[in-house]
């Protein structure tokens, strides 16, 4: 008899191949004394001397494999390895305390995992705290001659299994015999769930007790699509998932075809799918993946793993690129968006109770003009290098968006009188991810060139849960009819006024949601550019026309249950 | 030159009198070592019985000036005194370190604050612990021979300038000399600030620096309808404030007489005025301030300082009594609220990174059915007695009501086989306080016999902001045109399927929202009871047809700006 587990649907498509449990090595230590100091020295150095080769391979797998994002990983684990602080710290411990290298490793290691952690709050402080947790796992394990769990001794086509999947373990993946992964941990938005979309790889996350039910080498059925996973399949359920896989190659296949043409229904209107970004490494897979622009530029990435906010001119140097490289194809920069569980260590944020309703993006910008001034000049300038649209996030009244283009005005203003040539066409639009401005779109529409709906916010607040926490998770329901109604007054009053209005939270790469957005006339759907040319295929099948009926129909369902049900039976090619 | 100061309207009323700064007694000691501990011993004897007679005068006091909740505040003092175990572990420590009195009360405290501190969960503990402190003050100040601040020392009219307010001090107010208070901490909704609308007290909280700008003796205005303080007022100033105090004088006047009559509108639309209550002092308060029901009676109560969750038969006896002092008025029970910011010791609640999006109120209700089963019999069995309705809160879906809608029922079947006896006309709703659910108004009422607009969170997750946090506060924003939609959807849907609606949250007493509000046809208005008569008198001066031109004008405004501009040209009857 098969086994049926159930998790969340961490990354799409299907695949049928044997388990592989990576489980984490026995890296434990006892205190203990040596009376030869040198001896613990010299394994010291040989420790780290092996765990630096280890990593200077796993930095260029990873540069060839996964790309700028795993390298960075990597790379940071290497340069705690190079701190001379560090190895002196623990020298310094071995001989004032007589400790073995191993012991001394460790209390190090606590000692500064304490004083990172303390500042918890700093995102730089939390990255360098796993980087050590990787790096000192690796010196341990050449102390203790322990091999670490190595996915890259893989060498058939399996299933990992695992509790958790660290930045280091993906680096070491070959994308050749992993055929997908299964974890307990991890949720919706965990890093892996992430990454995991990123490697384009079946994964459901999420599934209790995996490590225990599962065994090395059972046969595993893994359904991304539905986040579902089969432990020894009967030859039926195997014949019937071979299908299905083999029907989402297909489909896959075909995609490839699409990236040069436009994006077009089935009834001859033409949509955009753009891509959301954070990094120049993102711009090289939008492009690679289809990309018809970029619907979203998060600009966070330029505060981080810093210790001071970037000045203009780097700011401009940045952005420069990005509008560069997309040539004449959109880039919507959103201005800074900290706050909420995004913290930067160099702009001092209040303690909050409730930090999703609290001092963030737009209202941080506002309430400190010198930090959003110098962004948007930069930006400015680094309009006349393509086709850029600036917007502001978390607006929620009329007076917030007229003070922030009154801001971006003022300096435009400046930069002309400075001398700065400045594109003429910049299109100035907003986040609408608050449920007062979906009441209000009619008068927001007025003064906004476009919005883009956020939808993970709007959901979260139209429904008063942070879909981060476990125990409500499930009230997080982007396909309620409550969500659609929003979104199509949204649509309609900005239609109303000639805008736009675009969509960049996860929703718009919902199969099941797409259908209803097309037809609801949603002009530009971005998101991780790995889903793109799925969406741009569905999108290409459909007749906005045809699916009136569906849209009626689903606006006045009573539940997200209803919706659901109601697009699988009225659109069978969402369904694989 | 007078000067002008901004703070909260914490209570509403305006009042002209001199200032007196109510400032800590320097209590400070240091650790001393006594040769004598006898001595020491009788001393911290002495002090216990002085601060014994001391609280049971203010006991006393409380009871025939403030009522049960401020005389519950000083018992619990007198029962930490009488408490065998303290005297006890002070004497140990005198006898053994050699202490001072004072110094053994020092160290004791801290002992017990650190236990009470570090559950600061526990709303319990926090009472004990803020008891404990007001306590030791006491004992100290004997032991040293330095008076209290004592608001009852007042002789002459005054209003109390302050940090803060402890439930001590309101205990010692003599409401004849007190004219006002002035307080630089506290928001709207702090302990105090609730206190003082009890007081019925002008208040103005929140106001910077007040007690280092406002000297003994300056002659001040409280404009507790504004929020505004003027120090050493100008002769003007002066005069139009009488003016002002006495027509607010001369409205209060007028309530009295409203108190037995109906609260119907100028062209003759029935409305209810109903109070909040949380206690059963609370429903004396309501019937001598004319309350026409109990709109929202909050459960928590029965769950407080308590060790374990209250059974049955406990709340059935607590409810009964509600429900039977209030006759054939009607009052609505919610199930029990906790999460967000409310704690219960005894239902451990997982720790979350916001609270407000979290596991709170029904959620928590569907989730541990071991808790709302007994509430929901001992509620049902209490209705023979009297006109119980019974309400969810934090209903997200439908689903979620008809499931909470589902164990009310069978719990009823059971009891009526059981052999009680259940009203046959308990009307069973909701709150409605998620922007989702005013979405999808005309939906749930199909299933419900009344909505409760609970609009302090309903405007919180509209504008995305916690209204507890400073920093955003000022998009707290009831009276923006986003909110009078969703509150008019909601009343239209509820009346086209015959259903009534009311609301429990602040915005019901705010006067510039309550035209709106009867225009738009909310049936009942639930209140701090201090504030029923004052609704009551403004709505039977109203007519709703003549306000059907300004509802239509708010509605369609920009800006919460725009809506208090209308309705104060609209108005005057709002404005004093």
């Amino acid at each position: 008899m098969s086994l049926l587990l159930d998790g969340l649907a961490a990354s799409s498509g299907i695949t049928i191949a044997p388990a592989r449990l990576l489980v984490g090595s026995d890296l434990s230590i006892k205190k203990q004394h040596t009376a030869d100091e040198n001896h613990e020295v010299a394994r010291l150095h040989d420790s780290f001397a092996l765990s630096r080769t280890e990593l200077q391979v796993l930095s260029q797998q990873a540069h060839h494999r996964l790309g700028q994002r795993a390298v960075t990983i990597i790379d940071t684990q290497i340069a705690i390895l190079d701190d001379p602080t560090l190895q002196e710290k623990i020298i310094d411990r071995i001989n004032s305390h007589h400790d073995t290298a191993e012991w001394a490793v460790k209390k190090i290691e606590d000692y500064y995992l304490n004083i990172f952690e303390h500042k918890n709050d700093n995102d730089y402080l939390y990255a360098r705290a796993t980087a050590l947790r990787d790096v000192t796992k690796r010196i341990l394990s050449h102390l203790l001659n322990v091999p670490l769990p190595d996915p890259a001794l893989l060498d058939h086509r399996a299933i990992f299994v695992a509790d958790n999947i660290t930045p280091t373990d993906t680096a070491q993946f070959n994308k050749r015999y992993v055929a997908g992964i299964v974890t307990t941990n991890g949720g919706r938005t965990s890093h892996f769930t992430i990454m995991s979309k990123t490697l384009a790889l079946p994964a459901v996350v999420g599934v209790k007790n995996a490590t225990t039910l599962i065994h090395d080498g059972d046969m595993l059925i893994v359904d991304g699509i539905h986040g579902k996973v089969i432990v020894d399949p009967t030859n039926d359920e195997i014949e019937h998932y071979r299908l299905l896989a083999g029907k989402f190659a297909q489909e896959q296949q075909k995609w490839g075809a699409l990236k040069d043409k436009q994006t077009v229904s089935a009834d001859g209107r033409r949509f955009e799918v753009a891509a959301n970004v954070g990094t120049f490494a993102d711009i090289i897979d939008a492009q690679e993946d289809g990309a018809e622009g970029i619907g979203l530029l998060r600009t966070e990435f330029l505060y981080m793993n810093r210790e001071e906010l970037p000045d203009e001119e780097q700011q401009f140097t940045a952005y420069k690129r990005f509008v560069a490289a997309m040539n004449q194809q959109h880039v919507v920069a959103r201005t800074l968006d900290i706050g909420g569980d995004k913290k930067l260590g160099m702009v001092k944020l209040p303690r909050e109770a409730n930090p999703y309703l609290g001092f963030r993006a737009i209202r941080i910008g506002l309430a400190r003009p010198e930090i959003l001034r110098p962004q948007l000049r930069a930006l400015l300038r680094s309009s006349v290098y393509g086709r850029l649209a600036i917007m502001f996030p978390m607006i929620a009244t009329i007076e917030e968006f007229k003070q922030a283009r009154a801001i971006l005005d003022e300096e435009k203003d400046k930069l002309e009188k400075e001398g700065y040539q400045i594109a003429k066409n910049i299109e100035v639009g907003m986040m609408l991810e608050i449920p007062a401005v979906a009441v209000m779109a009619e008068h927001f529409a007025k003064y906004v060139d476009f919005f883009s709906i956020g939808s993970n916010d709007l959901v979260q607040y139209m429904f008063a849960v942070d879909r981060g926490n476990q125990e409500v998770a499930y009230l997080y329901q982007e396909l309620h009819p409550a969500v659609l109604r929003m979104v199509r007054r949204v649509i309609e009053a900005a239609h109303a006024e000639g805008k736009w209005v675009g969509m960049c939270g996860e929703m718009a790469s919902n199969p099941i949601a797409v259908p209803l957005l097309m037809a609801m006339g949603l002009d530009e759907f971005s998101m991780n550019s790995s889903q793109i040319l799925r969406i741009r295929s569905l999108i290409n099948q459909l007749s906005t026309r045809k699916l009136q009926p569906l849209v009626h129909r689903a606006i006045n369902a009573e539940t997200a249950a209803n919706v659901r049900k109601l697009v699988e039976e009225y659109v069978p090619e969402v369904k694989i």
